[in-house]
């Protein structure tokens, strides 16, 4: 018989460094989110060095976080983006954040992967916030960002998406390098 | 308090169409369980008109079948391809499919999207088999197939999974057509 269902979690911790009375209203503290989550994830040994929320653009309030959690959930899939985009739609109950006419933003500690850029196509976000750059994860940690359109912003720029990055670049990229010497499995 | 979990789920009749004790040998085989899904997707008004599944390259054994379930599960991720993946995957416990020394193959009924192209390059599989082209899907339904690197296929050969198309087109094309013409909402 095979397997018809997919689980996929968090850890509890989430619930201490992400604050839903909390209105994140730049994008500063949006990206702090998500490289804070990045830099706890690593230090509990919970996944990869990454961290990612989704706001309503509007009001700062938060709907969803998310952290890598590649190799504990036995789940490629299980970037950070994607767990927090998953949860953020789920708990809206639509399958592209924006169709209610509200904007949402997607704050991530670093560039999106080849399957989370192409993710962000479908997911209903408006604006995509990135922290440290695809490079950083390459000369920092043993990560490959995969191969990406040569245009990527435009691409999305053009499905109107906004692209922001280099957000707390530096902060993001301490968590990197923490990772990338500690020589930790994930 | 945010949410901490996702599920996904499949139909229940996908084992009725999923034959676990079958040697799927060929691409045909393959391909041909995929385009199955799909056009009983469609039949049952359960996702859109996409079906995968992941095999053993070896000896044709079935590890796990995926549908769209976009739409009744609130999850853009929730390609037929993605699906597959994450349940072959939590099936075999292991985050990328040939760690094992093993090949595995992923069958599509239609070309992955922007984001099921970026997933196959962190999934572990050896050969990716393609129903439907891209143009298809673009010509019978109202799907997007989403920004691409101009040379898609070499930038997967590049990192060692193969990639054939045109596998029992007419067939997959018929089920897009089916759809297209139903006016359903995915």
């Amino acid at each position: 018989m095979l397997p018809l269902q997919i689980l996929l979690s968090l850890p509890a911790w989430i619930g201490e460094v992400a604050d839903v009375g909390r209105r994140y209203r730049s994008d500063e503290d949006r990206v702090g989110l998500a490289i804070e989550l990045s830099r706890r994830n690593v230090a509990c040994g919970d996944g990869g060095p990454f961290g990612a929320a989704v706001f309503d653009a509007a009001d700062g309030r938060l709907i969803a976080a998310g952290v890598n959690r590649v190799i504990p959930q036995s789940c490629s899939v299980a970037h950070a983006e994607m767990m927090a985009t998953m949860i953020a739609q789920q708990r809206l109950r639509r399958h592209r954040l924006n169709d209610d006419g509200g904007r949402y933003v997607l704050a991530s500690s670093a560039q999106p992967c080849c399957q989370c850029y192409g993710g962000t196509v479908w997911s209903g976000i408006d604006e995509l916030l990135i922290g440290a750059r695809s490079e950083d994860v390459e000369e920092l940690t043993e990560f490959d960002e995969g191969p990406l359109p040569a245009d990527w912003i435009g691409e999305l720029e053009r499905r109107g998406i906004v692209v922001r990055r280099d957000i707390l670049r530096d902060r993001a990229r301490g968590v990197l390098a923490v990772y990338g010497a500690s020589g930790m499995p994930y």
